[in-house]
């Protein structure tokens, strides 16, 4: 087991019509508000009336931008960046799911620096402030909610690039899971796969000792696999709803990472995908990840087990370890069909002609994963083994 | 599942040599520090040394007081307080177990308190204020380095009484397993009982719909069956110690909480038996919480069957789940007898002339338990059925 430090200092405020709060735990952070959303379901769910009227209660100003769009752009937050610093503004309030909220964090350490924001997503800068940040959350699936990280997609060659840095974790997530009863299934079923993949990500280390986040990471994985086929069937299930939406931040909080180094290469592969061709972030990672594990299993045939054994109930087969490590991976990939999502490149109508490019792209400042280093040559082995 | 607010601030900092770190925390919160811990084991292993050499090296000035005792007294709670409002104190430092730091939390909010601080334990003031604290850990059970919580025994009538409140949870937990390899059997042991009733507490709930929290909980629960045996064959087994350590925390920090109403009528059983004869909470706590489980069983079966399934890995029995459930708390009480607890009061010395005196002190203020309600006689039931 590794050392860590651990801290996750965001407020989590859950439950049925928390939202009516914002504006009073906005008022202990902020005078000026940036309000930031997305494309308008927030109007329709008359979500945005009932923050702006909590806000005008508490005596809040705001001035607001809407429109980010999933991987969310850089031209946008270069936007808010501008409008924040015009109308000085002390606080952003992130009204939506992982874009938004990865949106309003590049806001958040772009108004206080001088160059540009993308300089962080480069790696050129290290982040030294942050405007404080609230959330109120729509979609369970980022994390981000109450994560240390950023992800935002360049236009200008459809880099998508992130930033971690303890700094930009939100102060309050307010978390209803109500306001989740109307998302469609497959953005359900997306949201529950990036969930997965944030613990999963975790899950597959080299680290031995490592008990407590191992049983953590398969109790929350667990969760999400029994609850998201119950929404799918009935919506609204208040219940099923809440276990997901708790689950999203659990899985990103970085509890589960405690004393431990995950992989990553998954998701780095995937920001490829959705990068270029602007698929849901999860609906990748249904391609990817199962396609990693089968690339990587013989490197731990025992961590795959133990996955396969605690995660799927695989009776395991000591006579073929090899065996029951592969009907994990199997049972994963069955769960994500069966929830919707596709599982090769083909399903997602992505073509084999730039293959080559992102197994480029995605390795240019080396290689990936921390369980099984990966080159360019691996990338394109595990691409190719999805093709269809 | 309940609306529920969780917040869990704490900075851990855990892992080989982390007390070296102790001054730089301190320095951050305070210039003048109470030293405050127990009856001198820190002398022996080193710790005091190399923690006043960090404080020394960070500039930092310290008043100190030892002598705390395993449930902390209200006595030297009050001459701590008269010591750092002499000494213009602005940070307390808490180096040790759950006694140490519950002792610490007292004093912190008895500092800047105008009236007697009993006052709070009995519930005749609330808590407003508080100094800041900070932990070194060394022995794993209470929690108390992330939780809210603080209990003190008041000598006089011997009340064993607790605080909850946000504002006492330690700025920092410097958290390294090493510093436990020297905890006796005894000591680990009970210890882990105390670990496992702070889930159990939890775990215990009339709350339908809370998946994820019963997951969390049976996980952290497992990692300690699994590794108790470990440690107490091998006291130096970094890995085993580290993972019953960071249990600690999950255990109390309230995020097992989460979306639920606990119980917690055991520990209110058992302060009376440790308030009156002074044994280890956590051996207590082995005597009181598998006897009121049977008494309270058939209220919610299928619960105790979930728990002897997922915890206990008994194979349900569907001709009778109750059996089952009766098998699940029989696997518990055997393990606490198997890590050399005591089960039944005899085993601790405890006769039977008082009895009907705990049963009527810790009911004084109404029925104890949210799962089930539990009056004097119930009590007394649960005592007379552990007397041998």
């Amino acid at each position: 087991m590794q050392n860590f430090e651990f801290l996750s200092p965001t407020k989590i405020i859950f439950g049925k019509g928390v939202e009516e709060r914002v504006g009073e735990e906005v008022k202990r952070y902020g005078k000026k508000v940036f309000l930031h959303y997305g494309k308008g379901s927030i109007f329709k769910t008359g979500l945005y009336d009932r923050i702006v009227r909590s806000l005008k209660d508490a005596g809040v100003e705001y001035i607001e931008l809407g429109g980010v769009q999933p991987n969310p752009r850089l031209s946008l937050v270069r936007e808010g960046i501008q409008l924040c610093r015009e109308n000085n503004v002390d606080f952003i309030l992130a009204v939506g799911g992982g874009s938004v909220i990865d949106s309003g964090k590049a806001i958040a350490v772009g108004v206080p620096y001088n160059g540009d924001v993308w300089d962080f997503y480069i790696g050129k800068e290290d982040v030294k402030e942050a405007l404080p940040i609230g959330v109120v959350l729509t979609i369970p699936a980022a994390g981000s909610e109450a994560s240390k990280s950023s992800v935002i997609t360049n236009e200008d060659g459809w880099y998508k690039r992130s930033i971690n840095v303890d700094i930009i974790r939100p102060k309050f997530a307010i978390m209803n899971p109500e306001l989740t009863f109307t998302l469609p299934p497959y953005q359900t079923a997306s949201g529950a796969a990036d969930i997965m993949a944030h613990i999963m990500e975790r899950y597959f280390t080299n680290e031995k000792g490592v008990d407590l986040t191992d049983r953590l990471c398969e109790a929350t994985l667990k969760t999400v696999i029994h609850n998201v086929p119950i929404v799918l069937q009935k919506p609204d299930d208040y219940n099923a709803r809440a276990q997901i939406m708790w689950a999203s931040t659990i899985a990103h909080n970085d509890l589960l990472s405690t004393g431990r180094i995950g992989d990553w290469a998954s998701h780095n592969i995937e920001h490829e995908l959705s990068g270029i061709y602007d698929i849901a972030h999860g609906a990748g990672l249904a391609i990817v990840f199962p396609a990693w594990m089968k690339y990587v299993y013989k490197h731990d045939v025992e961590r795959f087990v133990q996955f396969a054994t605690r995660v799927w109930n695989v009776d395991p087969d000591f006579e073929s370890l090899e065996r029951t490590a592969l009907e994990g991976i199997e049972r994963l990939k069955r769960f994500f069909k069966d929830i919707g999502l596709p599982t090769t490149l083909a399903e997602a109508n992505i073509g084999e002609d730039r293959l080559e490019e992102m197994a480029t792209k995605c390795t240019d400042r080396g290689p990936l994963g921390q369980f099984v280093k990966l080159y360019k040559e691996d990338v394109l082995n595990i691409l190719r083994s999805v093709i269809r």
